[in-house]
């Protein structure tokens, strides 16, 4: 696994703690993978941190602990033995100044029985401080985001010349994650790859069927490089493609590219999400029933999100979001366009632009 | 994704069903993922089950909705447009004769306040009832956790003619994952190839560095096949191997062999777990620091769990572990063996023979 940025985690606690300040919170307990990760660098699993005015506490176990220590250098690790609940329960007791500890409400239920058992300061919970933070990328993050849609851009290209007909969806799938992983990177989720028909299921799983002449090809995949998501969905046809193909082709990349167009910090998420439905359903063609986009960071899926009951938040300067929307018509057609958008002070930057969207590949 | 059997779900049904009543749960809302699984046979993300005495209904939304109605046939599909709250809400109004509603506590803390402040009948929540159960596994479990583990030894034969000087660990662990796919299963957990002195790092993640002449190599993997996982590791070495590494190797497998001699029914998990270090603590060669073993199934990783301090638990018929010992030199060695093991009435049986131990490489 690629390693993160110090100077990027030195960052993310800063921001963190004015959040914290302002809240009056003196200790997190950080125990979302995601956000263990935003605040120490720690990239393993099973661990969680606690952020202080003072420190960030690295909480792991013996498996982790030397994968730690080079991951996170400036973090005290509390190396458990006992339960998670146990190891927090001795660190609050050091931190003898400590009255009351917060937790992330992500954590599970029987965590907080236990932490409710063995802490002795009085215990709070709270939501999505630090996904809120994480929502909003500093310059060196979009770097690295742009970095992991190269990656993955650029093993596309590698794999185009793979797509013949006799290939398998699962085949094709492999091929290009085998060429994002010798560019040092992961999957930052497993690939989507549908031909012909089966593209009408969003989130369709590779089979065996072999790639036919003629045949349509959609691919959602993404990299994740130093922590790091993209996730691009590109349409491809074998040949010639019918009208039918071509028409619901030009109207997604309209419906995507309003959608882009309307995106500015200040925007609400829903006039976002509406400027790509309309377009689609002004061309009469079925709306999509998955939202418009999603912020995409340290994890595929973060805030913020972009649906049709998204409410009243807008989006926010520092935000990236997928813009993807698609047209589905069971047993017959999908099309989805996917990009990396970067809400910028002024408006916004496609950050996947490497990657055309279309290609037409000898029939 | 391959789908579960049918049978196999109707059977996990039956056996969950036994444990609430005994601990007359008349309604069970279940939340962690495996478990909504087991009890479904539905493999998408984001949903849970509600599992009362004549029905289990699946609750999920729009993205898998077709999913669900092909993968769970017998399951009433709740599609929810809301929060999950909202729909265990709406679902309990329905089910008007629920006074109380059981929760599983890996729940998330903020989901269960959200069902307390939205559903009207009692809540309580209970640990560990289903994993319980998946932890003694059934024949035609068995016989799916055996063809995931041959897909695995198979992915692994054919990727052994490409280990040889000048590849890295990345494209190794690659390679395999895609033998893995080929064979239309995916990857139960995040391959691990560790050359030379990285082995000695247990949670290794394959990077850059290239196989030389002599090198030692280390492989932990398994397939993940109709939901089942298989866990396999085997060292390599390039050409001939130093004598130390030969000793080091020998007391690995004879630790491993001490361990599985001892596995039966009834048998104390710290008996098999101190079998395997008593055997490394003899030859004067370091104790390792993780477990033992652990159980597998529908999880990497899920009861029984054999480590130094698993107190007075016993293993049961039908639990299939692994059995994992190994020796760590840190910048020096690395060597671990590992085995899927079935507990069966009598003793047990290793499920992974078709991958032998050891196989010499052309250096």
């Amino acid at each position: 696994m690629t390693r993160m940025n110090r100077q990027i985690v030195t960052k993310h606690i800063a921001a963190i703690r004015r959040e914290l300040n302002r809240r009056k919170i003196s200790c997190l307990i950080v125990t979302r993978p995601a956000n263990v990760t935003y605040a120490t660098g720690f990239m393993g699993e099973d661990s969680w941190a606690a952020i202080t005015k003072t420190r960030v506490y690295l909480l792991t176990d013996s498996r982790y602990a030397e994968q730690a220590r080079k991951e996170c250098p400036s973090c005290p690790i509390v190396e458990r033995t006992g339960s998670m609940a146990q190891a927090v329960a001795k660190l609050a007791a050091r931190l003898s100044s400590l009255r009351t500890i917060t937790v992330e409400k992500s954590i599970s239920l029987a965590d907080f029985e236990a932490l409710t058992k063995h802490v002795k300061a009085r215990l709070k919970s709270v939501a999505g401080i630090i996904e809120a933070v994480r929502s909003r990328k500093h310059g060196a993050e979009v770097a690295v985001i742009k970095a992991s849609a190269s990656i993955a851009a650029q093993a596309l290209q590698r794999t185009l010349p793979h797509v013949k007909p006799g290939i398998t969806e699962i085949e094709l799938a492999g091929t290009l994650d085998f060429q994002i992983r010798k560019a040092g990177a992961t999957n930052s989720f497993a690939t989507i790859v549908a031909f012909g028909p089966n593209a009408s299921r969003p989130h369709h799983q590779p089979g065996k069927r072999k790639l036919k002449r003629k045949d349509t090809v959609l691919i959602d995949f993404g990299a994740k490089y130093k922590g790091y998501c993209s996730d691009i969905t590109r349409c491809f046809v074998v040949g010639e493609p019918t009208a039918f193909y071509r028409r619901v082709f030009e109207v997604v990349e309209r419906a995507q590219a309003a959608a882009i167009k309307a995106i500015a910090p200040g925007v609400k998420l829903t006039t976002v999400d509406s400027a790509a439905r309309d377009v689609i359903r002004a061309a009469d063609l079925p709306v999509y029933g998955h939202g418009t986009g999603h912020g995409l960071g340290l994890e595929i899926h973060e805030l913020p999100f972009l649906k049709a009951d998204s409410k009243a938040e807008k989006l926010e300067a520092g935000q990236v979001i997928t813009v993807e929307p698609g047209v589905y018509i069971p047993g017959k057609i999908g099309v989805r366009i996917e990009d990396d958008v970067l809400v910028t002070k002024t408006g916004c930057r496609v950050l996947t632009r490497q990657c055309p969207h279309s290609a037409l590949l000898p029939g």
